[in-house]
């Protein structure tokens, strides 16, 4: 089967390798419908964190070809979403809505492919009602990762009625936040963004205000819009030291930074203004498994449509010219077709 | 009158200054009946923090002497215990329950003193129901910060019944904390100190368990006091790099983190290990005035009895070898009598 392969930063190839086979009891092999490239994925593509013949890709719907003896929830033919973290759904940590640390956790990695090899399919994938329409597929595929992880900053948040909500990060993660805070009740959605187009997607998706500036100047246009005060629910989806501080700095004093951009090793907070700020600050590798159910039935009813988010979809094979536009900004979000 | 002033680092000396009077007619000046010295009151005495001529203390329980025309609630006689920030505990953000980030904030200064001014007198100052008997005046006072900043920890950490906490720092904040832990009725509370002194008081204040080991050894201590998951609530109270490490890795995924220790400028977090390990971080300065009324409650009814965190009482007129005996760890915390 083909599949994606990072050989190193900037050098990424669609390459033929075996296809995956059940191992454990408790596996799935699942054939994709359709993949795509994540933000996080272009940390290596530039260098910045390590890479050498990565298999390549963690977002992914699909349908069920072969299941573990011990799989109970699921029979070949189901279509299914999964998260981007393995879990077994049982265990405490599980249990507590945190399936992305569950204490078999593992980062998919590899679903840029025809064929993945799911484990604990029962605790990480859920199936949808039926055959999703064609037409759903982007939006199940974003449930997958960016809307999940979008979902998961704003609870973090503590988004909900009667909240002013900024957002720090335009692309795709910052965007299903907006998406979310909007589902969630928020009264004022401020979007943080200096692309057009990123900015006319915001509107779509609910943001109510938008602010150009950045860094200091960003957190005085927020603080100028809240009577002073800064906004009660803050999203960061970027993860840099800048985008934290602007996150931390535009909250109020006893309010909610949910932050979901992956941070680097080497990128630091400031504790001093971390502690002086006195806000909540709550974020991670989001535990999209826990609000899958919710999602793919919101997708189901026609309820959102996260999966405007992509604005750019190609073949598989031309997965290289997927990353290039991303890496490039000419693509929010690339979906690889199948 | 005498009051406290730090010259500079390590350079103590109680002196003859002039009376302070009402300024604004929301001022109160207050005759302190005892005052103490903070752990925070070491870093510039250690020369940590940046120190020059500073007045102080703020701390303080004492009578009310002097009001201004628009003070409401409290009156002349009135034995009070006040915040170590002021706050006019009436706009947006002292409703919220952050009077520490209150819009007219400042922090107190100048209480280790025969006389103080408090600006928002009602807004900081909180009356006990009478006069209160000697014995009852050490806990007030730890009211007024280590016990208001170690109960706002515990809380910050989301502490409660079923909960097993850790507790990082055995200065008096620590030592409050496992107070607060066992007041707001966790199940099993974890002291982590190697100082037998603090650990028998830690024990009498309610701690479960004991662990000597420190950093990646204290760590792995609670994982396996806890099923190898990690505790549901840490409170810190040391504020270097090293204890926010040490709490955020001992904390279960989705746990909490409640955070009191001052962190000093150029104390950084790594922001990788605080994404990966996805607790909730909530901490800074304690909004005492939101926790008073209920805390002087309870010491009024011999409920609590935190003014044992004092080991050493001494007359402010020595307050030189009061803040020698705290810096060499001889007293865990210092009362000045008056």
């Amino acid at each position: 089967m083909h599949g994606v392969v990072m050989h190193s930063p900037g050098d990424v190839r669609v390459e033929d390798r075996d296809d995956p086979t059940i191992i454990d009891p408790t596996d799935a092999i699942i054939r994709l419908t359709a993949t795509c490239i994540c933000g996080s994925d272009l940390w290596p593509y530039r260098g910045v964190e390590r890479v050498d013949h990565k298999l390549m890709g963690h977002e992914y719907v699909g349908v069920v070809e072969q299941i573990g003896d011990d799989v109970k929830t699921l029979k070949v033919g189901d279509f299914v979403v999964g998260s981007f973290v393995i879990s077994d759904n049982t265990c405490e940590i599980c249990q507590a809505g945190y399936q992305s640390k569950c204490v078999h956790a593992q980062f998919v990695s590899g679903t840029q492919a025809e064929l993945a090899r799911i484990p604990y399919a029962d605790g990480t994938l859920v199936a949808t009602p039926g055959p999703p329409d064609a037409d759903l597929i982007p939006s199940l595929l974003a449930a997958s990762d960016v809307l999940g992880t979008g979902w998961f900053a704003a609870v973090a948040a503590e988004v909900g009625p009667g909240k002013t909500v900024a957002v720090v990060g335009d692309g795709a993660v910052g965007l299903m936040g907006v998406l979310a805070a909007k589902q969630l009740g928020a009264d004022r959605i401020i979007a943080m963004s200096r692309h057009a187009d990123r900015q006319a997607l915001a509107r779509e998706f609910g943001a109510t205000d938008i602010v150009e500036e950045r860094g200091a100047e960003g957190v005085a246009r927020i603080r100028e819009l809240t009577d002073g005060l800064g906004a009660h629910c803050v999203i960061e989806a970027v993860g840099t030291e800048e985008s934290m501080l602007q996150a931390i700095h535009a909250t109020r004093g006893g309010g909610h930074v949910g932050f979901v951009g992956v941070a680097h090793e080497g990128v630091n907070l400031p504790l001093d203004q971390l502690f002086f700020a006195e806000v909540h600050l709550h974020g991670g590798p989001a535990p999209v498994r826990r609000f899958l159910p919710e999602l793919i039935q919101k997708i189901w009813n026609h309820e959102i449509d996260p999966g405007k988010v992509f604005d750019l979809k190609i073949p598989l094979e031309e997965a290289a010219a997927g990353y290039a536009a991303m890496n490039e900004r000419r693509a929010i979000k690339v979906l690889l077709t199948l």
